[in-house]
């Protein structure tokens, strides 16, 4: 039984490997040759797989597009959906608006900074109806997150007086989106402690009745030394 | 030759008018039915004219695209470049950093308000070199601006102490872009003057030494009264 079992790990753990081969060669193709350029027979070669392989697994180069995003922004470590993350708690449970917003900041921004190479490709493949309807629903998840992340302020009696949580989110959705991240990281080429910075004094503007920042609310976060006020 | 002239004023006139039914045309074939889908062939027979009329005057679908882009942004009235209008004149000569902000509010999103149904257009058409290189040079054109008014504020003594030009310059790119418009305008249905009196604000914010602002800086604009603070 027991050289069964390893029999069937050892082969689990091979097909998890060649698909892990399989999106690292998408990626890298991908990344160097555009979206277009790169075909699947091209991504199979450099994988070292048959090209029926690489169908069979992702159906098509949309849907290989799709999940290599998904475990991009994921990180190598996580597998889980964003909403159940650990920081996703504790940014739902911290007790200062201002802790929310800095926490969403450092873990949010993460994702974009692993997801922010693949965007191109994402772009180059919007006619794509996989790709566009997968991206649809990372925006609709990114909205909905971001939505509970006001809602948690409007509980704390955080917010901004008169500021309707619904428009707060358009806000949100607006800032804190991978347009305004290519725009100052990619295109302007801040450093990733200094967007974030701006996007924490930023939200503190926007949505808080109390916007000056308390250093409590980010000195243990990765971009603290860039929060000047 | 008063008719010499008459004559020749009506063919110029009549090619005026073609031109335009034919621009006409291809902007509501793009709306209706997608950049992709909206064949020369297709426009031409719209227009009335013969499809090599159509190719004779703009090259290309993309050229065409550009030219309509162009004349749309421009509005029906106003054909100088931007730099040359007169409300640019005012802005680079107003004299609270305040104004300076709330005219090229005023003014630069109404820019946006007439391009932006084609801006759908412009990015199906993203791979055609001409449509990326005209874009390329609307993008570059919209940062110069921002940076004249960037740099009005700062010879006012009117930026924020420690903000650095070419960092304010990049946030305005962001916050003031055709993305921001698209995801408070077209997609979260905020009407135009909200959306300018948020730009406003968000602006001076940003990038006033005295962000609180003076009724007299916006009061005889067309978003005053959403002006809230």
């Amino acid at each position: 039984m027991a050289t069964v079992k390893g029999a069937a790990t050892t082969r689990a753990e091979r097909a998890r490997q060649t698909r892990r081969r399989m999106l690292d060669s998408a990626g890298e193709l991908f990344l160097r040759d555009g979206y277009a350029e790169t075909t699947m027979d091209r991504i199979a070669d450099r994988a070292g797989v048959a090209v029926q392989t690489l169908y069979y697994t992702f159906r098509s180069k949309g849907q290989l597009l799709c999940e290599l995003v998904e475990v991009t922004a994921a990180g190598d470590e996580e597998v889980a959906p964003v909403a159940q993350r650990a920081w996703v708690g504790e940014m739902l449970t911290a007790t200062s608006g201002q802790r929310v917003i800095a926490l969403a900041v450092e873990h949010g921004a993460d994702i974009f900074v692993r997801a922010a190479p693949l965007w191109p490709a994402v772009a180059a493949a919007a006619s794509d109806p996989h790709v566009d309807r997968y991206w649809a629903g990372v925006t609709a998840g990114r909205r909905a997150g971001q939505a509970r992340m006001v809602a948690r302020l409007d509980e704390l009696g955080a917010l901004r007086p008169g500021l309707d949580p619904d428009r707060a989110t358009d806000v949100v959705v607006t800032l804190f989106g991978h347009e305004a991240f290519t725009s100052l990281v990619t295109r302007a080429h801040w450093s990733v402690p200094e967007y974030k910075a701006w996007l924490l004094t930023t939200l503190a503007q926007q949505l808080l009745q109390r916007p000056r920042l308390a250093p409590r609310a980010y000195a243990d976060l990765s971009y603290s030394a860039q929060v000047t006020r």
